[in-house]
């Protein structure tokens, strides 16, 4: 059996998820791809011969061949699409964040619960093969009971200001992938989160209200405090590691480099930078969520990351914009 | 323009280049498949959506729609392959070793002379980026001017000896590549080898008329000492690595693992073991030749890898061979 | 010129000064020893042939050769000993750290400043070669600007609960060294202190009013932050890292092991436990920062660790306690 | 007991010698030191209190308080001293080599063995806690039976001309070494040596008559195979490294450097350059071969190196030398 998709959104991720969809997906098919830019969506069509091109996605969820959809579209418009295509019928792959909105989120996911579809949320990095081995390692406590978790993540540079306007801020755009990190390896939720943020990198995210520069720390359910070093800009590049810590040992994951060529000069021994963009980063995660969303569908399995999984981490961006705006700790339960 | 192919060989490699001709070369297409094993060519051409299948290569050679082969079969084969491909106009991508006979090595690459089409030989690891990154350091004299190589070539275990005996020998077989390596990196040919070897991994690779480990050092045209280190044996893995040692520096490369994570525990420091097979540890550099011989055919450019450096490292192989049998330094020039 | 030492305290750390007095500083002589444990100081003078011994330091103080003296007895006889040695005229190397309380180190430091004597603390880990390799790029900016500084600084195993209940606690007892390195690396002062910590690894800590685990982020003058991560048991030994992230880079360091070879087997790739005692992993600093001292003595020049750098560490830790107790962030400006 | 020692020679290394026996060997004493210029002696006896200083060796050796010596004057002086020492009966610790000609070095080991005096040669490299841990894993078979043994061992940059004219060549003064070393680890002897040299560095090494650039490799009797690759400059500081292989795994060490930091700029990843000079790197076995030397005297116990494993080396040598000139593998057999 093949799962006939239907691609929302032909931007960026949009196009890596409709290539991986097609190419390296076994048991995946894309039927169809919209996008607002109509000329978005042809071109993705034309190059990976999807037959059915829109710039309307409701077009696509009309469509009883559909089976399934990916939604990669703006984040504002996810949480509607959402209930379109459960209300359609539709199993649903969602680029994070599920919506700013709590209510929002809640209706969304009300939604699919009624129609009985399949909800994940793109969450890519658990699927990451290193801090899948973290995970692992945690889960076997090969590193004993966790006591700690220390998540660094830091991007290559700023997005545009006119993106960072609209980005619902660092916490829930960025940082928002660390608390699903955070969630995902110690298999427990924050009970409280404490922020010290600032702009280090360029005062125009700070006219835009935002920050670029934050340290996060929680206290989890289970009694691991987790931390977090976000950064908007790590000149090096894309600056994505972990350390876990517990009584029976550590286990820390390095960044992901072009080669594992060493050079010795008379200057210093260096070697190239990492890889810089998410893309190059985490290819395998990309393809790889998607190939667990399709199997989960195909042979009904319980999914790896839910809509619950999709809401927590928003919650967590609230409590921690909340601290850094009060500069105090808050609790989750303050939130919702 | 598509440059449409036919695969004559479905075994291990041949897979590999099928499935990467179909899914990852832009601008190829696989029309045919062949192998003796009728069922093995069906099977792939089934999951690939190959239309035709054969178990007579001369089958898909006689297609006039078929404009280059990627001969994949056995190496025995290989020359008269190449001759009937070229005969009938085919660019050609082989696998290596074109043959173990230098004088059928020197009728083919006769024949693709005459009949003016491209022949490519598989030496992939030219295409694997830490090799590229050290070839690039050598020509940028990132190093300054090269003094040393040493070439650490180690499997993670021996193959059957059924196939040991019909191998042509572990100088033909496995430093085949090492020996192609030492040429690409250098830019040099060899004037001499000297070779100490012997059986340590399995007395049954000795009563094969083989042997399991070896180490070969050879000096090249350009002054540059070269080493070899081989075993059919690295218990922890795949073990591919050069160091190239230069009047401005060095330049090293380590493996390649499944996973940047280190663990501490009370015991050790530690991670998990190299990629230990061929397959995952070269996967880019499969893609990146067949992409590299596309290009080259489609926009008629210079080969990366020809004919002639498919037969420079089996005449080096040949003197290593004979180096060893006589405990002696040979020369090239005694080769042919 | 030669400065004649006298050293009160004959135990683990006052062996350690003694050697390094009598083998290693050029200009250093220790020509007397006090101990309230007389055969504890009987031993080591008879080993380094020191000329006089007490069981009381003041007996010492009361000898006019002596010019400098070296505390390092327990903590809870600093303060006075400092009093009465500047009193005496002589000056003071002291172990860290001054006091539990902040009037009795003010007394201290009045007692030094008004007898004109040099007084240098205990914070060896100043001149360790990796943090000051790392100060060295903050203060040359070889990572730009300074945004965030993230300590790990975790014990082998947790001392004796009969020791712990007389430490001062974590704060004052381990995470002062930590304090002292955020100050020394920032080249700031803490303005903010928020501390999460609890009992992870042995129950008794907690029964004797004390954590063991320990993770704190600190707002710095400069608008640095600073993160502190503390655990009194890391089964893998001495874990004594510090991260420093700028808008130019980054610079980390990684612990000291015992030796430079790494091992690969069929189970992994490996290498031994880092160093696993402060005294071994620190070996270098003790040395220098006596040498340091009688450097300054000598010549007259500033010190590098002063009385000022005695105090604020304690004021951290203060801090540090009670916004733990209170589960709140705490200014230092509330403590004094 | 103390050991009463007589440094003779007191130039760089014995300056080294000469302070780790008055300050860090226990059970050691110096009390004479003799150099052919005079106000070197007295330079090094003023800042040790040696007591008793002469421009001429014999002077120590009539001395009957002497009970031992450390032979650090220039090599062509070191089997003569030998003899002299032995037959006034003093125990010897002489540095490498014992000389470059067999003739003078059996007899200098006949009369050692006359006189029973205990005589170790200063391969220092053997005390290395890299080295150590590399015999370590072998003997214990941690991988397994040793296959393969590969020594890089590259000094920062040449010794003057000067120097060179007089060292026995580059077999004979630098790769003396690691031949011992090749002894060390593999706890067998060479059986076959071939090499490839040249000229690389410097062509007024060459106009000296000596290479500046070799690479070694050998038959052992064990059956292991050996290699040893020189340079006279790596530009990145010294590079002493071996990597061991076997039937279950390998053993790789790097170089030391003077910290642990690493630095990531938008240029690199680095770290500063390795340890540059023999000094720095192996300070600790410099130490640890003197301590050594002391025990197996005062407590009678076998000597860790002893006269004949001064003189296997400069026989490899001589082999390297003759089989570099004859470019053919040169049994040992055929030196003597």
């Amino acid at each position: 059996m093949t799962l006939k998709f239907a691609v929302i959104g032909a931007g960026r991720i949009g196009k890596v998820h409709a290539e991986n969809l097609v190419t390296r997906i076994p048991g995946a098919e894309v039927i169809g791809i919209a996008d607002v830019v109509a000329t978005a969506a042809q071109d993705v069509a034309a190059k990976l011969h999807i037959p059915k091109v829109s710039a309307d996605y409701r077009e696509l969820l009309a469509d009883p061949a559909v089976q399934a959809v990916a939604i990669c579209s703006a984040t504002n418009t996810h949480s509607q699409i959402i209930r379109e295509a459960a209300a359609a019928g539709k199993h649903i792959f969602c680029e994070k964040p599920i919506d700013f909105d709590l209510n929002r989120i809640d209706e969304a996911l009300e939604s699919v619960r009624k129609a009985g579809v399949k909800l994940q949320i793109g969450f890519n990095r658990r699927f990451d093969p290193n801090y899948a081995r973290v995970r692992q390692a945690i889960v076997s406590q090969e590193i004993g009971e966790l006591h700690m978790l220390h998540i660094i993540s830091r991007d290559p540079g700023p997005p545009p200001v006119s993106y960072i306007k609209v980005s619902g801020g660092i916490f829930l755009d960025m940082t928002i992938h660390d608390f699903d990190m955070a969630r995902f390896l110690t298999g427990s939720d924050a009970v409280e989160v404490y922020t010290v943020a600032g702009v280090k990198v360029d005062p125009a995210i700070g006219e835009a209200g935002d920050v670029d520069t934050a340290f996060i720390v929680m206290k989890f359910a289970n009694g691991v405090t987790v931390s977090i070093d976000n950064s908007r800009k790590a000149v090096y590049g894309y600056d994505q590691r972990v350390e876990a810590f517990g009584s029976g040992g550590a286990i820390m994951t390095d960044n992901l480099y072009p080669n594992a060529a060493t050079i010795s000069t008379a200057q210093n021994v260096r070697r190239d930078l990492p890889l810089n963009f998410f893309m190059e980063r985490y290819t395998y995660s990309y393809e790889s969520e998607l190939r667990d969303f399709v199997e989960s569908v195909v042979n009904d399995k319980p999914l790896t990351v839910t809509g619950a999984d999709g809401r927590a981490p928003v919650v967590m961006g609230l409590a921690a914009k909340k601290s850094y705006l009060e500069g105090r700790p808050v609790k989750l339960s303050e939130i919702g």
